[in-house]
């Protein structure tokens, strides 16, 4: 089979690949062949002996949608967008990539199926930017999307298109509303969730951190081992299961601050503990404060899909699949 | 003040001009103008002395959703669709004409607001089929949107974009979701839901009409003339607070066919009752099935909007406004 992966140089495209060169196949059918898209060319995949073509494409941009799936890809992961931020300081740039180069995408599958039948499967990565504040103690399956940002409502613009493009016998979509990732490997950056994994990244590395909410703040997590987990599964399940709704929110860790640094501490001690800098940020807190903290997702989970239980857990993938297994500043 | 109206030919865009007219102005500010649009061009409203531009123009074509606002509308109905059988029939018409038309108007606007400060109230009339079976008894005020139509979800991505230009403060944005409108004046029509109608209306003129489900058949019902109060009402009102959440299911009357024929034997008789012939059709009743029986609008009561409480009332205000008051069978 032939996958597809927008969005391949980003860490969940690079992970994603890894993961499927790794497993070599998907529901039983082995890979043959990867398309790797990206704004910049993604790197050709280590291990893989089968065909690769690992180019820049923007698929807003006229004809490259058409390109992208000219050679009838049976798995389609869309992962590519332009982030929240970016998406919300530049409001025609955030709806051309994530609005027009999705339905670009979504066009293309059309258009080449009416001329010889094609219907691969779309995975789509939205967020659960869709939704906005107010919102109940746990945001159940039913819940409406009334996104507060620009990437939300593109996301959750995606989400529909998705299901009326499957629902139209177009493709058979799946769209995934991942949890934020943590934590999330790399350097600190400005995003106003990256606290979220620097006050664990950093410290088990013996850096410091900065903390810019109080413990008690709680919030949605999955790590990068999870969200790639859920890709998968979502490339491989029957979705006749879905009927028409088939933009799920995944399972994820409803946790505090608190119990991050309490996890931080079983792995790695008060030492790395005391590496977190408090350092208060109203603007921060009060974006953070319309976030949601909680969901009940017992479709996705009935279907199969599974993220961890505890922070603990999330240390650990962390260790093992970023530093080698090996905690490199001692308790 | 300057109202413009898009779909002003079709039949709640007749009404709602006429309505206007008659009541000078909207919150108290006189109207000076009209700009009257459709596919083709709308008639001029009769009684009106201020200024009228009524033309026929596609809000799709290129520069024409521009030219719709160049005189900086101060408040915008957007009414043009096309219909729900439509959509579904001609997949690339329905969302040209629903989703690329309505983005069109909306970025005429903004842009429009980058020259010289501009925010326009804008009015859009969603429906309830943005909603997709199964359905809990009452739909809530923030039950998700799962459309099984094209036109359903053309529908849901037009609210999403209407939040998020009000948000980014590029207009001032409500959409109302309509119940199915009953008794809908004209001839019998070819739509799935036009025997709601139908079995009210023919009678009412000495006419036959066919059923072609059973009594028990529930469904969401709002008049003409209660359709066009939602939309003067939603042109009138403060939006804040609506927050960000600008998209609202409006009241309605949930009954059944039974509860139409009582309301028609009380105001016409077995007569014309008995002009009603039973023909189940197993593919209407399908269709039928899946649509929205019953909804709990307390959001839309709490704003002031408000809809009939009885067959009764719906059927005295299709005496009062498409037959002179009078019945013209006996009873």
């Amino acid at each position: 089979m032939h996958v597809l992966i927008t969005g391949a140089a980003g860490m969940i495209g690079r992970k994603l690949t890894s993961r499927l060169v790794a497993e070599g196949g998907i529901a039983g059918r082995a890979i043959a062949a990867f398309t790797l898209l990206d704004v910049v060319a993604p790197e050709q995949p280590a291990g893989f002996s089968g065909a690769v073509n690992a180019r820049a494409a923007d698929l807003s941009a006229p004809g490259e949608a058409a390109r992208a799936v000219a050679e009838r890809p049976d798995v389609i992961v869309h992962l590519a967008a332009i982030v929240s931020g970016e998406a919300e300081a530049d409001f025609e740039k955030g709806y051309r990539v994530n609005l027009d180069g999705t339905r670009a995408l979504f066009e293309a599958i059309r258009l080449s199926g009416q001329q010889q039948a094609y219907k691969p499967r779309v995975v789509f990565t939205s967020s659960v930017a869709v939704f906005g504040a107010p919102f109940p103690d746990a945001i159940g399956d039913e819940f409406f999307t009334t996104p507060l940002t620009s990437y939300g409502t593109q996301k959750a613009i995606g989400e529909l298109l998705l299901s009326d493009y499957s629902r139209r016998g177009f493709f058979d979509g799946i769209g995934i509303r991942l949890p934020t990732i943590c934590i999330r490997p790399g350097k600190p950056n400005k995003a106003a969730s990256g606290f979220f994994s620097n006050i664990l990244r950093e410290p088990l590395v013996g850096e410091e951190a900065v903390l810019p909410v109080s413990e008690d703040v709680r919030h949605w997590y999955a790590s990068p081992r999870a969200a790639v987990g859920f890709l998968v599964h979502a490339a491989s399940i029957e979705l006749g299961p879905l009927g028409w709704r088939r933009n799920l929110n995944m399972p994820g860790l409803s946790a505090t601050v608190g119990e991050e640094i309490a996890a931080l501490r079983k792995a790695a001690g008060e030492k790395a503990v005391r590496l977190i800098r408090r350092e208060p940020d109203a603007t921060i807190a009060r974006i953070v404060e319309g976030w949601p903290r909680n969901f009940d997702t017992r479709r996705a989970l009935g279907l199969g899909f599974r993220a961890e239980t505890s922070f603990d857990e999330i240390v650990r993938a962390h260790i093992e699949d970023e530093l080698g297994g090996k905690i490199p500043v001692a308790a």
